[in-house]
C-alpha cells in the first residue's frame, strides 16, 4: 500500500452516512470513477467482475486474482477477495449479500447489465440507483481534489502557450490539437480529459466541432477547448484567439461574451444558485441582442469526470455548494460566420466563485 | 447514407433467425460494439440514451436530436426517432415496448445500470441477456472483419518497430509507450485498442501492469502489450525483449513461455476445444515447473471488442469455430523478480489456426 490514503477512507465513511440515513445496506461500485473516488485505485472497466462493497461496518473488494497484488498496492482496502477462473464471481456476490441480509442494496449506475443480470434477477434484495448519492459526494472537493484539479489546469495552461508559438496562418486545425496533445505529455499530464476542440473561422460556430483539415487564417476567431488530466483529476478551459486582429463583428461578440463570463464570476454569492449563474450570463448575452445565438448550458461540473454535477442549467435551482467545481463558459455563435467561447474552471469556496485559470481573457492575438 | 451496408444487414437478418428460434420479440441495442455491428455506426456510448430496437419485421433507432444527423449518413437505419430535452425518452422506449406487445427482450448486456433501472424496474416484459445470441455472431468473422482485424495487426506490428529504435537503457516505460502510441498515428492505426502495457525489470511480474516513471535497464525483461484499431476492429500482440541480453532464470522462463505458445498453435484442429487450448499451454508450462506462475487464462477472442467469445479457458469446451478469431498468451510470472509473455492474434479456418502475427518470436534481444 502507498500513501495514507486519508481521503479516501472519509469519502468512504460520508457514504456510510448517506446509507444510514436512506436504509440502505450495502453499496457496490464496480470498477470506474466512482471505484477510483473510494478506493484510489485507477483502471478501465472491464468484462471481468471488480465490485467494491461497502457495508455500514466493513469493505472489501471481489476482484479477478490477478488484480490482487495491484489493488494491494494501490489501494488501501486491505480485504481483497479473489477468484479464479474456476468459480463464479457473481454467485459469490450474492452469496455475500445473502450472508449480510441485505434487502437494500444501491448500485452505481455504471454496472453494465451483462453483471446486473446474473447478480439480481430473481434476487430476494430490493435494489436502487445509487448514483444521486455518490455524486452528491463527488460534487464537494476535499483538498486533495482541488489540488488535483489545480494543477491540471496549470499544467494545460502551460502547454496551451507552448502550441500558440506554433499556431499561424496555413496550419490546419487538425495539426494544432495534434500538437496540444504533444505538449500536455511534455507537462506530464496524463491521457486528456477529452478530445481538444480547435475550430477555426466558420467552424468555430458549432460548438462541438471535431479539428479537420481546414487550415486557418488570418483575422478569423479560433476557438481551443481543451484539457489534460493529472492525478486522475481532469481540466477544461476554452480561449478563442485570432491572428494579427479580429473582424469588427466578431470582436463585438467577444467582448460581450467576456462580459457574460466575467460579471457572472463577480455575481456569484451563497445566495445563488447554479441556475441564477446560467441566467446571469445570459441576460448579458439578450441585453446585447445576442440571446438566441447562446444556444447551450452555462457549465458543468468537472472532477474525476469532465462532465458531472453540479450542472449550470435554468431549472438547477441548488445554492452553490462550498467547495463545488464547475465550468463557466458562455459563447456566442454567428451560423456561417464564426463564434466565440470563454470557459474557465472555477470553484467555490468561501462565498465566491474561484478560477483555477490565469491564462488572460482580454482578447488574444496571436 | 454512405456505402451499401450489406454486411451489416445481413447481421441483423441472422440476430433474426436467432429471436425467432428463442421467442425474442425484440431486441434493445445501446451504442457500442453491438450497436456498429449491426449499424455500422461507430460511437462511444454516452449518458443520453440511444437504442437500436430489433424486432421480428421492423428495426428503428431512438437517439437523442443532436444525433440525428449523423445516424442518417453514417447507417442504414432509415427509421430514427429523435427524442429532445423536453421528453423523456426512457418512457418513450417503454411506450414502444408495450406497443410491440414485446413480452420477452433480450438487452445488450453493456446497457449501463442508469438506463436500466428507469426502463426496466415495475416492467411488465421478461427481460433476458441477449449477449449469447450477439457474442455467437460476432465469434464467427465474416470477410470484411478479417481484413480489418488483419490490417490492424500488421500496422502495429510495424509501429512497434518503429519503437524499437527508441527502446534503450534509461528510458522510462512511459516514454515508450508515448512513442508507440505516436507511431500508432503515423502508421494509421485509430485510436488504440487499449492502453499499451510496457513493463521493466520487477514490472514485467504483473500482468496488468500501467506504464510508469521506472527507467528501462540492461539485460531485465521488458513486456509490451500493445494494440490499434483499424476500420473499427482491434489488434492485440504481446512481445518480451531485452536489452543487450537475458539473465539466465529469464531467458529461462522465456523459451518454456515460447514453446508454450508455440505447441498450442500447433495443436489445434477441429477435433480441439477452446479449453484444450489453455491446457495444452498448461500443460508444457507446469511440466517445467512453473505451472503456478501462468497465473491467467491462456486468451480470449478478438474483434470490435479488445475482449469477447471465445474464450480461452479450462470450462469453455466448444470446438474450436470456423473463421472465430482469438489470441494466444501463455504467460510465466515471477513476483518481484520478472516475467515473459508472448501473444499472437489468430483465427481459426480450415481446420488450422494462423497467425495474423510475424513478427518474430525467438528472443528479442533489443
Amino acid at each position: 500500500m502507498t500513501g495514507n490514503f486519508a481521503y479516501q477512507k472519509k469519502r468512504v465513511e460520508k457514504l456510510r452516512e448517506l446509507m444510514d440515513e436512506n436504509r440502505i445496506d450495502a453499496f457496490l461500485v464496480p470498477t470506474g470513477p466512482n471505484f477510483f473516488y473510494f478506493t484510489g485505485f485507477e483502471t478501465e472497466s472491464h468484462e471481468r467482475l471488480t465490485l467494491m462493497f461497502i457495508t455500514m461496518d466493513d469493505q472489501f473488494i471481489l476482484a479477478p486474482k490477478l488484480m490482487e497484488e495491484q489493488l494491494h498496492l494501490h489501494s488501501w482496502v486491505e480485504d481483497v477477495r479473489p477468484w479464479t477462473d474456476e468459480q463464479n464471481p457473481h454467485k459469490m456476490a450474492r452469496d455475500y449479500l445473502e450472508k449480510g441480509n441485505a434487502s437494500l442494496v444501491a448500485i452505481d449506475g455504471l454496472l453494465p447489465y451483462f453483471h446486473y443480470a446474473p447478480l439480481f434477477h430473481n434476487s430476494s434484495s430490493k435494489e436502487i440507483l445509487g448514483d444521486s448519492y455518490t455524486m452528491a459526494l463527488r460534487m464537494v472537493k476535499d483538498r486533495e481534489e482541488l489540488e488535483n484539479i489545480s494543477t491540471a489546469v496549470r499544467k494545460s495552461e502551460e502547454a496551451l502557450k507552448l502550441t500558440l508559438d506554433f499556431v499561424s496562418d496555413g496550419v490546419t486545425e487538425k495539426a494544432v490539437a495534434g500538437k496540444l496533445q504533444e505538449n500536455f505529455e511534455k507537462k506530464g499530464l496524463d491521457m486528456p480529459a477529452f478530445g481538444s476542440i480547435v475550430a477555426a473561422g466558420e467552424n468555430s460556430s458549432v460548438p462541438h466541432h471535431t479539428p479537420s483539415d481546414r487550415k486557418i487564417a488570418r483575422y478569423e476567431p479560433i476557438i481551443i477547448d481543451f484539457g489534460g488530466r493529472y492525478g486522475g483529476y481532469a481540466s477544461d478551459t476554452t480561449r478563442t484567439f485570432y491572428i494579427d486582429r479580429a473582424k469588427p463583428d466578431m470582436e463585438e461578440i467577444y467582448e460581450i461574451d467576456r462580459e457574460a463570463q466575467e460579471t457572472t464570476i463577480e455575481a456569484l454569492n451563497p445566495e445563488t444558485t447554479y441556475a441564477d449563474a446560467d441566467r446571469i450570463a445570459r441576460e448579458v448575452i439578450s441585453r446585447k441582442g445576442y440571446g438566441a445565438n447562446f444556444i447551450h448550458r452555462l457549465g458543468h461540473g468537472l472532477g474525476i469526470s469532465v462532465h458531472e454535477d453540479p450542472y449550470l442549467v435554468p431549472d438547477n435551482k441548488e445554492l452553490m455548494k462550498e467547495n463545488s467545481v464547475f465550468t463557466i463558459e458562455p459563447g456566442i455563435y454567428l451560423p456561417g460566420r464564426g463564434g466565440v467561447r470563454i470557459e474557465d474552471t472555477v470553484y467555490f469556496q468561501n462565498g465566491k466563485c474561484r478560477p483555477f485559470n490565469s491564462f488572460p481573457k482580454s482578447i488574444n492575438y496571436i
